[in-house]
């Protein structure tokens, strides 16, 4: 049995191809605000923080998902380890990494601090939430706390005093957030009392740290119907002294956490806030019905996040595979099937299972480079805010555009690649020794939570390809263009350079016809083609950076001696960019012309038509 | 939580309709060897056959998979309930449905038994298993053992008195059951003395009946290599004494049980055969080395059996996410989205929810057909054996040509519409209480377990597409070409049929290219593309079944009062079959251009070049 067994697996070097080969990051290193990262900085993080992973976290997946969560006198009780897990964590520092100096983070560029939250999130999903969360709640503080709040609450869930969550849903709150029910009274002291339950909140009780932090969308009394009237508060487990040390219970009740197919030792809580009516609770900064926006900050980032626990568990679940084909064998080559005494070859060569290989390969390191060509606009927003404040907001505009893709892209992609995962395996990967189909179960929930894939979807379409007037998307699709037009002429990369050109061009049309559907009065058929259209940006977006990183790779094979273990590495990624354009490149067309196909049939069945039950 | 309760449902309308309405079952009853069933019949035992599974079968599902299978002092024990209703359900009649007359069978249309399968399966996969292998252990031995062993067995192991299993697999010989290594001697009683060991054995070991029968394969000594030189052997737990009772232990032992995704109530038994040098078998027959064409009997059965393990689940998923979708509040209509003060409704009103019902509904519907096709083209094969044995070798060519289909796109199929079942929930999807989650987990062996999907789609397009010089595959086409050239011009169905044309031209064509590469020495590009070609032909073939389901239906809708329960139901069938043909359908033609790109990038890539792992 796996249980004390770490199965993590990453692969450092493509890590280091994408930062500093293709992303370019050591462009911005050793300028504002990164002056104090250098190159061989960035490598000890990946190679420490994939030790301490594999070491402190990573044998505690299997035996965390046997054991799952359980509530002792009305508490939480990770599974054996997690606390420790925690306390070693932040002892190392790796959850400081992107955070501000100020608050005693190490400033280090976003898409360095995303390549650690990968290989935390993929050695133990299910423990990584709890520090994921935790920060997501000091950012909102950080950005629109008062000076107060950001002293008072800042480093302590940076540095794992304190642990965070966010409470949005309510039993009849889910995707639908406006209907929250929850209450907010003010008090004569500037503080406000919380009544309302909350439901499905990850993190929402645990025992890793010394204090929880909720944070919470209520409306205060009097405030609109809706989003609008939601304003955000800080909600603690334990009432806080005046030298910030836990003080009794803030009547916040655990009502009972949810038995899941995954991410079983992240507990997942009802709870009830007030029920005693002495809940109490801090607005966030001082202006009310602002909660929507500021929660959308913790959002966003908490979207980026599940998109890379997609890559994550997607990423170790090709890589197990990898190691188990290259291992097992099984069959002769199918040059000899009729030759019942032919030597037995191990399962990479053949040929379905090299399919099913470069099928995860190319798809996984397609999510991950969505996921960095985000944080690195992330990252390059921020040096240039100040300095070329019209460049700063085209990268931000460009990040906000991304966000939906990591998020829904990466999660769809991740759960197909897991399922790949165990095919590859056979019946060995249906068992739970080898790891693989807790990644897929873990991995389902990353379409749901943190918006659905369709909330996702209908973001992009209703709110981001219209943003800055259309003009983010457009100079998007003018860089795949670009990119297209200087490369068709490539010798070895031309034709897929032409099928990219073909997806960018179906892609730009769809985005009119959609425009067209909103403008036209027929907006229900965006809802019916927002997750088609999602998908295919999402295709020409990995399409197209596949193929930035095949062009790189196919210039440094020239000068790479074949001895050299990078000329095995180049070629392969050449072999999945080119996968990629000629097996999945081809649907963002397809997908175009089913649209075009204005198909309405599920609009038109009428209910009782679905069946007779 | 869903401990106590059944969460099983099905549609028995769709059943109804299928059988009598489309597939035409009703010119069979009443006739030879049918003569014993009429309609009403088979309408008792569908109605019945689904009382007794919600009551009996279906609340041991959840708790089944919570408490799995355990081994007490050697012996697997089954979960609590398991023997109460294996017990029920032969004494009910239910697995003797299909049997023939001679071994207490009740000689039912195959069609017929398969609808009850369906509901035995989807109430509970994991029971289902037990009874579905002892029945095809009896039909190995109805076909070929001795009039001896005919006695002996199978009445026996179609009543529940004894359980059945098939030993193929080793640890070396899974995909490759031509590497098996058990061995058999021949003793000078004429019985053989076995010795190996088998894993990964469903039902390997149960506490269900007095004894298990085990059917194994094993080499002879001095057989040939490969699967040429297997023969096929009963080799029962508990020695049979002359009266047919128990004996002593016949050297079989539980090495261990395995830990799995799901399926968790069906053991999955390492069994070791022989290790004190006393288990003992008989030969099934009297000739050696017939043991692979002796189990593929077994095999077709189970493949078919999957597949419709995948139809049940799947189905119970849909209509599950359809029960919730029509109760669940979520959200204003579309319609009325800027106003947050709009009424909540209902998430079926909602597009998104409802395409995914309406995909769900399409392709459940769509593999039911598919298997139903197959199981009446066994049913005419069985009523013309004897009269027109050209007609009867035509309808056994097509059931050999769809048994890998409904495998392989069945199950593929089941798992994508669990997991889009899970996504119509959201949150609630992933929680054990829905039980959606648990048929997600137990789909995911389908695609696995009675030869991987693709040992199937090899199966198909390396023998048989040949089958019959090539003549039943030539047949199947000009079925479907032959019912495009009758409904292209229909008024609803006609731009669908077209579709559907255009698949079959796509689908033909892309069979000669394959053709092509076996006699052009490019055998490797075959498996690279052989599951691809086989979701084409399955997408055509459900396209084309579900078009000839709409047209039946479209003119009944004719005459069918808009009062009638049956003018919505009309309309579904309508509806879904004109989703499939706009949205899956043009996938077909979609792939042959992918296959005829000939891409060989997975060939290309070095072994080294997939990670530096």
């Amino acid at each position: 049995m796996s249980q004390a067994q770490n199965l993590y697996l990453a692969d450092l070097r493509e890590f280091r191809f994408l930062l500093f080969e293709q992303f370019g990051l050591g462009n911005m290193l050793g300028k504002a605000p990164f002056e104090d990262w250098g190159e061989e900085q960035v490598g000890m993080i990946l190679e420490e923080g994939y030790r301490f992973c594999c070491d402190v976290v990573g044998p505690l997946n299997g035996s965390g998902d046997e054991q799952g969560c359980r509530i002792e006198d009305g508490q939480v009780k990770t599974p054996d380890g997690f606390k420790d897990a925690w306390k070693k964590l932040y002892e190392a520092g790796f959850k400081q990494l992107a955070g501000h100096h100020e608050f005693g983070g190490q400033g280090a560029p976003f898409a360095v601090a995303l390549c650690f939250e990968e290989i935390l999130a993929g050695s133990n999903t299910a423990f990584s939430m709890y520090p994921g969360l935790s920060q997501g709640v000091a950012e909102v503080v950080a950005s629109f706390g008062t000076p107060e709040q950001k002293k008072k609450y800042v480093q302590r869930l940076s540095d794992g005093t304190w642990a965070g969550t966010m409470c949005l849903t309510e039993p009849n709150a889910g995707s639908d957030v406006g209907a929250a029910r929850s209450r907010a009274v003010k008090n004569a002291d500037g503080s406000y009392s919380i009544t309302g339950t909350k439901i499905f909140i990850s993190g929402g009780d645990s025992d890793l740290a010394q204090n929880v932090i909720h944070l919470l969308l209520a409306r205060v009394e009097g405030a609109a119907a809706g989003t609008k009237g939601l304003s955000l508060f800080l909600v603690p487990k334990y009432k806080i002294n005046a030298d910030c040390s836990s003080g009794g219970s803030n009547d916040v009740s655990v009502g009972g956490i949810e038995h899941k197919m995954g991410i079983k030792g992240s507990s997942t809580a009802v709870l009830n806030f007030g029920e005693g009516g002495t809940c109490t609770a801090e607005l966030v900064g001082t202006v009310e019905h602002q909660g929507m926006a500021q929660m959308f900050k913790m959002m966003n980032g908490a979207r980026i996040l599940v998109g890379v626990q997609g890559i994550a568990v997607a990423s170790s679940a090709y890589l197990n595979a990898l190691k188990y084909a290259r291992i097992r064998q099984q069959g002769a080559s199918i040059k000899q099937w009729k030759d019942a005494s032919a030597p037995r070859v191990a399962i990479i060569e053949h040929a379905d299972v090299r399919r099913m290989l470069l099928d995860m390969k190319a798809r996984v390191e397609g999510i991950r480079c969505l996921a960095l060509q985000l944080a690195v606009h992330s990252d390059r927003a921020r040096m240039l805010q100040g300095k070329n404040d019209g460049e700063a907001a085209f990268h931000q505009g460009m990040v906000d555009l991304l966000v939906p893709l990591v998020k829904a892209y990466g999660s769809d992609q991740a759960y197909q690649i897991c399922t790949t995962a165990i095919q590859t395996l056979g019946g060995y990967g249906y068992l739970k020794d080898y790891g693989i189909e807790q990644y897929c179960r873990d991995s389902k929930i990353f379409s749901i939570y943190e918006g659905t894939n369709h909330i996702q979807a209908m973001d992009l379409v209703g709110r981001k390809l219209s943003q800055n007037g259309g003009a983010n998307f457009m100079r998007f699709g003018q860089e795949i263009g670009g990119f297209v037009a200087a490369t068709k002429g490539h010798a070895t990369l031309g034709s897929s350079a032409e099928v990219l050109g073909k997806a960018q061009e179906a892609l730009m049309g769809t985005a009119m016809r959609l425009m067209g559907w909103f403008q036209g009065g027929r907006v229900e058929m965006v809802p019916l083609n927002a997750n088609r259209f999602l998908e295919m940006m999402s295709e020409t977006t990995v399409g197209w950076l596949l193929l930035v990183g095949a062009k790189i790779a196919a210039d440094k094979l020239a000068t790479t001696p074949e001895t050299d273990a990078d000329h095995a590495f180049y070629r392969g990624k050449i072999e999945a960019a080119k996968y990629f354009a000629k097996n999945v490149l081809p649907g963002v067309a397809y997908k175009a012309d089913l649209i075009a196909n204005e198909d309405d049939s599920a609009l038109k069945i009428p209910d009782a038509g679905f069946a007779t039950i």
